[in-house]
């Protein structure tokens, strides 16, 4: 179901041959509002489906192919067909090097010369560092004093330079840009980036490709880079498909911003979910999943360590805390038709030891 | 590499046409002796190929057709191109659903109607117990009182009876056999049975349906199930394999066996990895195992948990001690030509939350 038309824009739509299945139409939707004199403006979005598809053309072969899972158990819990696309198991742990090695790829000569440098919490920063290495690109990341110790290890393993700073005092944002400005490097924004955004989308397109007949998709949504690239490449291959994205309760700028129908700012949030901490949807991201997302849904943290819990002693898989609220969210808010296919995204599995073993004793 | 001739046996070859793939020939080894009356006599092992291939016909549909799981991490460790068949995917946890199936179908109809009877440290119990629920037998199942909580739980939530005995005092099989005499019940050795074995090296079977350039396999082995199954079946499909056994250095019948060249009996081993904490090769494996595995690898309990925190934190999978000995073996022990293609099953993935916990706290 695609939303109403909002600031008198109304839905048009293109159709155009799927690159993936030449001998199905497929249908891109854009916003046009046709003014006093006649004339028509049309209100485009930050990417569409093609950005999606060039993505995986950069990416193909350099990301890995994850594998979609599937549990008996969950299937009975839920009542739904589940069907799991593990993130977790890509390179860098996240979804994110997809992204980052799409928009690096597509740096001018010179930007590639000057290096790069990002703002994270953690898996951007590993995706923008590993891709830079595998592209011959310097990269510093701008990263916060309390993000999980594995996440700087893994960044500084990859021969990335790591900038610290106080995430309760400084901005990022403000943090990247003015040690990028000082060093003249290229800033790559961990979403509101349109190959940042296409390049997450290619996750949907392969979950697609696997599980063509797919009724619900399920994401978590921080920055809204994952969630708006995904939800581009389902609705134009299946436009019937319904997509949520998921925070958790302390984390709901999103849920905000759809309640009062624009970006709304929230204080740094305290979750356990340290991949989607940001306080405001993205400028770019938000346009996209506004249009295109059906609905916010809302867990507890503690009902994401149960779907943590649930995902290793069942599917004997590591997601963090942030790969597990879609899980989540199924397992305790989506209402959908019984027997629905549901795809869920995985978003990563870099989690600390230490913290996991915590999570693992605390009952 | 074939072992060389024993007791005046030496090796013959039996070729017919692989059922897999119509076009290719395959080549059975048995032992043949020649009398002094011109009389031959075939040794003839406990299963064959074919077994295994009408295994994997009962049990396709029913049992999980495990992923295979790559690592570029693994990879540059090793120097080897280390292919994973995560059998923690498979229902219940291992791949001892595989042979417990196969062997429950294969039942009689009066056996079936009077129940079976089994002992296990629980992965096997387990396997049985869902069987017996998917083909409507009723499971009694005797199982050590130190056996992991979550094994326990899980075979009795499948609807079996459990009856516990202390390892340290009692002898299972004797428990086992009394029990089975009283009720009448049908016996399902978890090892020494040739439908249990044949069962397990679906395993193989479909590790080299996806990788049919395999050039070593790598497993644990405990009762012997599962690597005179994966032997046999691997053995008959490319000759030249080099197939390895792991156990843990405490836990060393099989190693001890190898170089005395007779089925040695230890005192119960003290291991963390619980499914191999067997004391004597099985009577029908070993001599599958003697014709067909160049050799015993041992590794420490320190290295299983290694290997158990390898798969966790870089490949996000989580697999039971008992599943972590053969990455060990190869991250340890294994000494082949680097570059080799190298399977290596990952037995199971059932392990108690607390001790994983305790693992995880360890360093």
């Amino acid at each position: 179901m695609l939303k109403m038309e909002c600031n008198g824009f109304s839905r048009c739509q293109k159709q155009w041959l799927n690159p993936l299945h030449s001998n199905i139409i497929l249908t891109t939707t854009f916003c046009m509002k046709t003014l006093a004199n006649g004339e028509s403006i049309t209100m485009s979005l930050a990417i569409n489906f093609d950005d999606v598809i060039q993505a995986a053309e950069t990416i193909t072969g350099i990301v890995n192919r994850t594998p979609i899972l599937t549990s008996r158990t969950i299937n009975h819990l839920t009542g739904y067909e589940v069907y799991f696309k593990c993130e977790n198991f890509q390179r860098v742990g996240a979804f994110k090097f997809r992204g980052a090695y799409n928009a690096l790829s597509r740096l001018s000569e010179a930007e590639k010369a000057g290096g790069v440098i990002t703002h994270s919490s953690g898996n951007h920063a590993q995706g923008i560092a590993l891709s830079a290495k595998l592209l011959g690109i310097s990269a510093t990341i701008v990263m916060p004093t309390d993000a999980p110790q594995s996440k700087m290890n893994a960044t500084r393993d990859y021969g990335a330079e790591i900038v610290l700073y106080d995430r309760q005092v400084k901005v990022r944002e403000e943090v990247s840009a003015q040690v990028g400005a000082e060093r003249g490097l290229t800033l790559i924004h961990p979403y509101d980036h349109p190959h940042i955004m296409a390049g997450q989308g290619t996750v949907a397109l392969e979950l697609l490709a696997d599980v063509p007949d797919l009724d619900i998709l399920v994401g978590p949504v921080g920055g809204g880079g994952l969630l708006s690239g995904c939800s581009t490449a389902a609705k134009t291959i299946k436009p019937n498909i319904e997509i949520f994205g998921v925070e958790t309760e302390t984390s709901n700028d999103w849920w905000l911003s759809f309640q009062q129908n624009e970006r709304v700012h929230i204080p740094p949030p305290d979750t356990i979910a340290d991949g989607i901490r940001t306080q405001q949807p993205g400028e770019l991201t938000y346009p996209v999943i506004r249009e295109l997302v059906s609905e916010i849904l809302l867990v507890s943290d503690k009902e994401v360590i149960s779907a943590m819990r649930l995902l290793l002693t069942r599917l004997k898989i590591l997601a963090e805390p942030t790969g597990a609220v879609a899980l989540a969210a199924v397992l305790n808010r989506l209402k959908v038709t019984p027997g629905s296919k549901v795809g869920v995204i995985i978003s990563g599995g870099n989690v600390d030891e230490e913290l996991l073993a915590n999570l693992l004793q605390s009952t």
